[in-house]
């Protein structure tokens, strides 16, 4: 039977699995990526999994394993090279040539490409966006990424390194990003920028003052605050919505997709986000797109879409 | 020998060019746009012109055209569906079927797009961008609009409106745009949006009077101003400069491309403008597009893109 591989390489984590033609994750395994600071014992770790992966579901199916190949998803990869490129958050460091030194142990192609990317066409492969040819996905998250699909196919751009619509000036000479520059979509949507917001509503609430608790809040406690009726909470969300509204319309403007799609810890809230949301939207959006492009929630599991995200790479080569 | 034609339907105008193979304008005519109401005599027109063209050239050749296609940059122009969907610019009112009108005349392949998808295209075919497989093209003039190229085809979107970076939000609650929203692009960048921040800040340099001699300035003014030396026109053109660097920057950040090309009146004011944009843009560039993007003005003379354009969307049926 036919299968693919994603590796999801975090900075902490590398959690790969085997997946199955119609998008079922059989086996999964992990190793500690920052117990590594060589490419060659993490791929050697690594192959080590693969390998014991396709002989357990050999032995399970009665049959050869027919490995399509193996999708990594991964901090700055990029597509062309099949390299991560000196990632900041990796304690293996440099450009790293995966493709060169897997084909030591499995000559199967490998496609490499960052994580939000990979959650794109993934969704592409095996979620909602199935069938769509314009669509484009935010995730949300300590970051915010993005994937963009222009005519079934995904967009890297001259570098590789196309979307990163977290990194879209949203406010001018706004907050400082962690990037170097001032007022990215990131440090208004992600959940620090959402902590941030929540602090602020607070503290011109309660005249300036910020309590001590307010100094480990997190952007699950408030969704939770926001669904029990917090009216700061809700208040932020309120604001998230209308940041990530108008960023959400401006990138309409580029690829006129018939969908946007939304992933990652925040947009777990539900409704406090996804209903002002909505207003949102439709209030930044020009008039000639109205209607034409839905606002959808990722159909894929929160602890499935970065290894299904991965595997659905390699179909980029068929 | 093989001819393409290119019509650029204004709103008062509509220019007709032959256009040889190698990107040359042998012939042109043009009609009176606004002196139709109907599309049925205002085809019957065009295509007189056309014919007109054709016959004149194999009269010239000694032999008969061989006749590409006929290609048209029309405001409100849909790539997808051929038409031109409710201009409110044009005096021939409704969805104008252009290729089921023209085939009752010409059997050729009928291709129609907006006039800055036109002049991007115009750009990959005959101009300075052929070869690159991303690139976006601003054009600036009345309006501000865009073309995008993405691994070699223009993007059309889901809709057949991709490509309207003039309507990007630049700036929040910004202001007031014709299309309804605040904040555009459009309204800082294009002309008339440069002549708005010209006599800003000449108001707010002269307390708020302003004078009559003001009400009559052009965008053009402003760059003889600024090659005269006048601070406030020198003044004016980094406001621009920062606020288009930004918005070029941003536009980055979605595909990557290797080139963003200049074109419209505005821009011919040339280093007065550009020498500010250079910097804008390599200060709103995220670090990893460091180099990776050059700025580059039209190829392509100012009288004859719209006509180059719209011919070169014949190649896209190829």
């Amino acid at each position: 039977m036919k299968y693919s591989i994603g590796v999801d390489m975090g900075g902490t984590n590398t959690d790969m699995g085997l997946v199955s033609e119609n998008g079922n994750i059989v086996l999964r395994r992990n190793i500690p990526t920052n117990a590594y600071t060589e490419l060659e014992p993490y791929v050697r770790d690594m192959m080590r999994e693969i390998k014991g992966m396709v002989e357990e579901q050999a032995a399970r199916d009665g049959e050869a394993v027919d490995l399509e190949g193996i999708g990594i998803g991964a901090p700055n990869g990029n597509f062309y090279t099949g390299c991560v490129d000196n990632a900041p958050n990796l304690t293996i460091k440099g450009v790293l040539d995966f493709g060169k030194e897997i084909h030591k142990y499995l000559p199967v192609p490998v496609v490499l490409s960052n994580d939000a990317n990979a959650a794109a066409y993934g969704e592409y492969v095996y979620g909602g966006a199935k069938g769509m040819k314009h669509f484009i996905m935010f995730t949300l998250g300590t970051g915010v990424g993005s994937g963009i699909v222009v005519d079934g196919k995904l967009v890297h751009g001259s570098t590789g390194g196309a979307g990163e619509l977290g990194h879209n000036i949203l406010v001018p000479h706004g907050r400082k990003c962690s990037c170097g520059r001032e007022g990215c979509l990131e440090t208004y949507t992600s959940a620090r920028g959402i902590v941030q917001t929540y602090c602020e509503l607070k503290a011109s609430d309660e005249c300036g003052v910020l309590s001590d608790e307010l100094k480990s809040v997190t952007s699950k406690m408030i969704g939770e605050l926001a669904h029990q009726g917090d009216p700061i909470a809700l208040k932020t969300w309120e604001t998230v919505a209308d940041q990530l509204g108008m960023a959400m319309a401006n990138s309409v403007t580029f690829s006129a997709p018939e969908a946007i799609f939304l992933m990652g810890g925040p947009t777990q809230v539900g409704e406090p986000l996804l209903k002002p949301l909505r207003k949102a939207f439709e209030k930044y959006l020009l008039n000639i797109y109205a209607g034409s492009c839905q606002i959808r929630m990722s159909e894929l599991k929160a602890n499935e879409v970065a290894i299904l995200g991965a595997a659905a790479l390699i179909k980029m080569k068929n």
